[in-house]
């Protein structure tokens, strides 16, 4: 898939500590690294002149062990340029470039004569750094006390941020700057079913912040494997981010052998908001795939599925009422039913009919399977086999019914924490996955992990995680994992891997509800590393009107939550609301049926973490682009030009817009279609309601189209 | 497999405290409940009149919930009489009687409405009794912060201990009184590869002692399922030893799911030493087997192996001196061989062929699989796959000739405690012995367990060794597992669990040595809950003569090292010294040779634990038998009749004893070899050196055979 790779290299060697420079192709980047008093490696960067992080300390403590932390000379140093240009099996983007410059420097620590590497990549949108440790005589095995590695902030910037955690991403992002953090942390907590909170100050990655000059800075890891994840501490009085990993049961933070290395520290900035949402430098970070013609069973997946009825309260995951199951033991053909068990044999053949009827390529069905009962909150062990269906789901009538319409099944692995336990089913889950015909899984983290003390972040996690996509992909499965770690561009190795959840998603609109700004930062946060699975696309925004008891709605307009298959980029897009629902309001749904969940190409239109974003793409082989705009609890004009299209061409737009008086709250379910002509010379100024936004169908046309549509 | 089954059942209803009693079948043990103080539940338990347990509490502390402690009234009381004769698989006797006297106590906890049922079973040997959690309303999943059992002892009793711990039981056996433990407790902790003591008088089960006034009283746990090991923790000053569970990595001690129960507590008792070793108490309280047909694939296995060269440090488990492996990475082709590679084809071949030969079902061969180099001390997760075999290992090759040779290759599956590895490994590892004609594994769990902060002992491990264990019988495969957890009986419910190490072995005579009084101790102590891989038969005492840096050398006598194959009970018995030493003393060989390692009956003939013990047993469907004698330090002469033999019947004994001058650290070689003629009436006087003891085959024998002798 490469298709230029051009190398120059440049080799120094110095005896005595010196400064090094890098610079990125476009020279607006400038990378300096040099050893500091006591044999300190430090490094500095600079954007346009401007400083992104002050000098900065490098290294990692050991435990039982010398530490990487000082008594550092530079041995040798090297410099390569890199371009390449490569072709991901799904994306935002047809073809990916990854150019840079890159700097390693050979440190030698004097006192224990070992060798540390520290190698540097500086591309026109940030930089990536990472620690190599190379295979030597004094190092083999060694266990990692804490990264020390710093993040010397230019100033008290605005950041977009999330407490930092071990076990949860699933809170509401808080905007503040820097320095607010301490004040703000305590409300920032809010409850998860799993979560453990280190520091008043830490905060999770993708950090994004702005600087009061303008720079935009997201700082962040790529290529997170057989390492804990990484959450950064704040000095709140030098503005000082430090590493902090999630530690092990018994406190430890990486158990590592060499030769190895650790993900990629990764810092994207720009002066414009929308150079972070194009950086593709996670991904070039990450290793091109080595699975053989992925893209003959990695396809993007358009689904709905069996689930807002059970997250709205409508209908359960249980078929029982019990609260005490032992799997294999509990005889559910003796059992009373709920009556309100939402994968029972009907009601899913009504989904996959839905999804027939509208061109879906699957359903997702969750509490398909035995124990859901008491699956929950009782660090159970043996709590889901992956097998065993409930008695109202015939998984063989369901897969017949299902495949003689052209719709898959998704399989739904939720694991309780219980990771033992998963992986003992796992073989045996993924053959009954290919047996079945289901070829995408859904799996789920929710609680505490057992083993107990483990942590969601931690390296056992980690290293879990990627065994579960491995093994999948082994099966030529796709995985879609929720509660796992933050993504760190690891699709492009793995791109089976199609979502996670791993943020505050849609779910979370029945839970309390998410912030009206929520979908502004998302992009600059969480999606930096890899698609989300949000689901989008609710409709009836009261969750009442589904279940009397909860009184959560969605915080959004119909017409933003259309937006959203664009602006939340994913090849894996639910439409989440029920299809008596989508049946009510088929106009709007058409956008749903029509926007593509893969691209040729991405231009961010608009952007400003926090207030609105504005994106258009072109679909997979096609001609036609489609629009999203979403923007905060202001409301504003969006002002966006067509220039993009193909020049000559004509095209009809079909805006699903808020109506002048939709309102995210008093008003959300007020939008209206409407049709123009557009080509590469249009502009369009539209009004987005608070909370609001609008998606746009850019299809190509032709003049009898056009001529038709103008009656 | 069960012959009589008869039940009594007595129902009494009580509302109130009040004492319950029973008694043994013979009426010597008696046992009363009662409720104290407070609805504190309490027992004793008298042998002929005797205290053997005084007044002591019953109870379990939780956590985050109110606690089975106290506030209990007896809701209900029911006994019944059971009585029945089942057949093991394999084992010391033909039949096995169970008969016991059982009480279910109903309780009632007043605070809570909760309901705990404690079951007591009174055989003649002793008392069994665990805790019971029925499924009710109040109580689902529950975690054990501590079981609060006591056994309140009638005084300063002779104990025979090990130091309480988490990880390892391979600590030479301290004989002591229980008040000079917390004194003798320092020098009792020898270093290990993975140890954690838990208190100053913290002690191992099974706990040996014996009263001042002449009671054997034996107290260790049955059906260990689903829960934490059992250790004890002695209060020395009341001479109360108390419960004392292995922890998590974060401190609990169990999670539980109603119903459930918890393991059997065990008091074995009697005023003869020989009825500790005879009792079947612990198999009783055990499940019978659901294998169908286990005979047909689980078989008593008599084995040599590539082992003590290793042990020794003659040869090494590692193909090469390499200090760093990444399995899958490290290409064993182009690595240095060290030379001294024990697992090799031209030696495993000599093995085999010594196996043929002398008549050996099989040869164990440790050191055959990659990774080796590296893979102890290191906390290394990928350690081993199980699989992949070093370059001068031809697993087909191997087993081809083998098979050509009847012989059968024992798998050796070290997991270096990396438990995660294992499991994932497991069913590949096991498809592979099957396909190349394995049908038992040796496994081995060193260092410290990964999950970091579990313990060998704790309830995540002790699923695991069972998983392990269930998971083979899938496959028909046995199950020799050195490092786990103590026996507790669950050969005869999962029976091609055939053996495990789970104490001090004949390795330690490598490390340092055993005490000469090591096998008059295990039978009373290791041995309870099942057969122990001992790996008799060390001919050669000096290490030295293997490996001349080694000065370790066997604490034993030859001739004991024969008898231990009739004291140290095992379907699984090696022949463990080189085949070049035995090729030396075929005269003494001879009885390795011939001795059976499956019984019809066994009958102890004298027994005083720390002191000598004399067993003999008589081959499973044969009219031979096989006599054993083992001895302290102190050298004595042992008297036993042969009134067991057949009446009428003539027998040729062959008595495999210690030299006038033997003694096991000045010569321990010293060995001699006489034959005579023996019936139900014979009776012998026979020396035993210092630290050493004879061996006896007594073969039945027609008047030519006879006549022959006597020329």
């Amino acid at each position: 898939m490469r298709k230029t790779i051009i190398f120059i290299c440049c080799l120094f060697l110095w005896k005595m500590a010196g400064a090094q420079e890098l610079t990125s192709p476009d020279k607006n980047l400038h990378l300096q690294f040099s050893i500091q008093q006591k044999g300190i490696p430090t490094y500095t960067l600079t954007y346009k002149g401007k400083d992104v992080i002050k000098p900065s300390r490098l290294g990692l403590e050991l435990k039982a062990d010398a530490s990487f932390i000082d008594s550092f000379e530079v041995a040798g140093a090297k410099t390569v340029a890199f371009d390449e240009t490569w072709q991901p099996v799904w994306g935002e983007v047809k073809e990916i470039r990854n150019q840079y410059n890159e700097l390693e420097v050979n440190l030698h620590q004097v006192s224990t004569d070992r060798t540390l590497i520290i190698r540097f990549r500086l591309f026109n949108d940030g930089l990536g750094f990472r620690y190599e440790f190379p295979q030597q005589r004094h190092l083999a095995y060694f266990v990692i006390k804490e990264e020390r590695t710093e993040f010397a902030l230019a100033g008290d910037h605005k950041a977009f941020w999330l407490p930092g955690d071990y076990d949860t991403q699933e809170y509401s992002t808080v905007t503040s700057n820097l320095s607010e953090v301490r004040g703000k942390m305590k409300e920032a907590i809010t409850p998860n079913a799993s979560q453990t909170v280190f520091s008043p100050t830490g905060l999770q990655t993708p950090l994004m912040m702005k600087s009061k000059d303008g720079l935009y800075i997201n700082i962040h890891e790529a290529a997170l494997i057989e390492y804990a994840a990484l959450s950064l501490e704040l000095d709140d009085r030098n503005f000082v981010l430090r590493s902090f990993l999630t530690p092990d049961a018994v406190g430890d933070k990486g158990y590592l052998q060499a030769p190895c290395k650790s993900p990629w520290r990764t810092v994207i900035v720009s002066d414009k908001a929308g150079d972070i949402l194009s950086s593709k430098l996670i991904y070039n970070l990450n290793e091109p795939t080595k699975y053989k013609d992925p893209a003959s069973w990695i396809k993007p997946v358009k689904y709905v599925g069996v689930w807002w009825e059970m997250i709205t309260g409508k209908s359960t995951w249980a078929y029982t009422d019990i609260e005490n199951v032992q799997l294999g033991v509990t005889d559910y053909s003796k059992t009373k039913p709920n009556g309100r068990h939402g994968a029972n044999n009907a009601h899913v053949k009504e989904y996959i009919d839905f999804a027939a009827e509208n061109g879906f390529d699957a359903v997702l069905v969750e509490g398909w399977n035995q124990g859901w009962e008491d699956w929950f909150g009782k660090t159970k062990d043996y709590v889901f086999d992956f097998l065993t269906p409930y008695p109202d789901f015939d998984v063989q009538e369901l897969h017949r019914y299902a495949a003689s319409k052209g719709v898959k099944i998704i399989m739904h692995h939720e694991t309780s924490s219980s990771v033992r336990n998963y992986e003992r089913h796992m073989d045996t889950a993924y053959r009954f996955m290919v047996a079945n015909g289901y070829n995408a899984v859904k799996s789920g983290y929710v609680g505490n992990i057992i083993p107990r003390g483990e942590h969601h972040y931690g390296q056992w996690l980690v290293n879990h995680y990627l065994y579960a996509v491995t093994k999948a992909a082994e099966y030529h499965i796709m995985v879609d994992a929720h509660e796992s770690v933050h993504m760190t561009g690891l699709s492009r190795t793995y791109p089976n891997l199609i979502g996670q959840e791993s943020a505050r998603g849609t779910e979370y609109e029945a839970f309390g509800g998410n912030n009206p700004d929520h979908t502004t930062i998302l992009p600059f946060t969480r999606l930096m590393g890899g698609p989300m699975d949000y689901t989008p696309g609710i409709f009836q925004m009261k969750v009442s009107a589904y279940n009397p008891e909860n009184t959560s709605w969605v915080h959004s307009t119909l017409a933003r939550q259309l937006a959203l298959y664009v602006t939340m980029y994913s090849p894996l897009q639910m439409a989440a609301d029920f299809p008596e629902t989508y049946r009510k309001y088929m106009d709007a749904f058409q956008f749903i049926k029509d926007v593509a969940i893969d691209w040729d190409d991405t231009k961010i239109l608009e952007a400003e973490p926090g207030d609105y974003i504005t994106i258009a793409r072109k679909s997979k082989g096609k001609s036609s682009w489609f629009i999203g705009s979403t923007c905060d609890e202001n409301g504003r004009v969006s002002k966006i030009s067509f220039d993009y299209l193909d020049a000559g061409k004509k095209y009809i737009a079909t805006i699903y817009s808020d109506k002048k008086d939709a309102h995210y709250e008093k008003n959300p379910q007020a939008y209206e279609i409407r049709k123009m002509v557009v080509t590469n010379k249009s502009t369009l100024a539209q009004q987005c309601a608070p909370g609001g936004g609008y998606a746009i169908s850019v299809v190509e046309a032709d003049d009898a189209a056009i001529k038709a549509l103008k009656k």
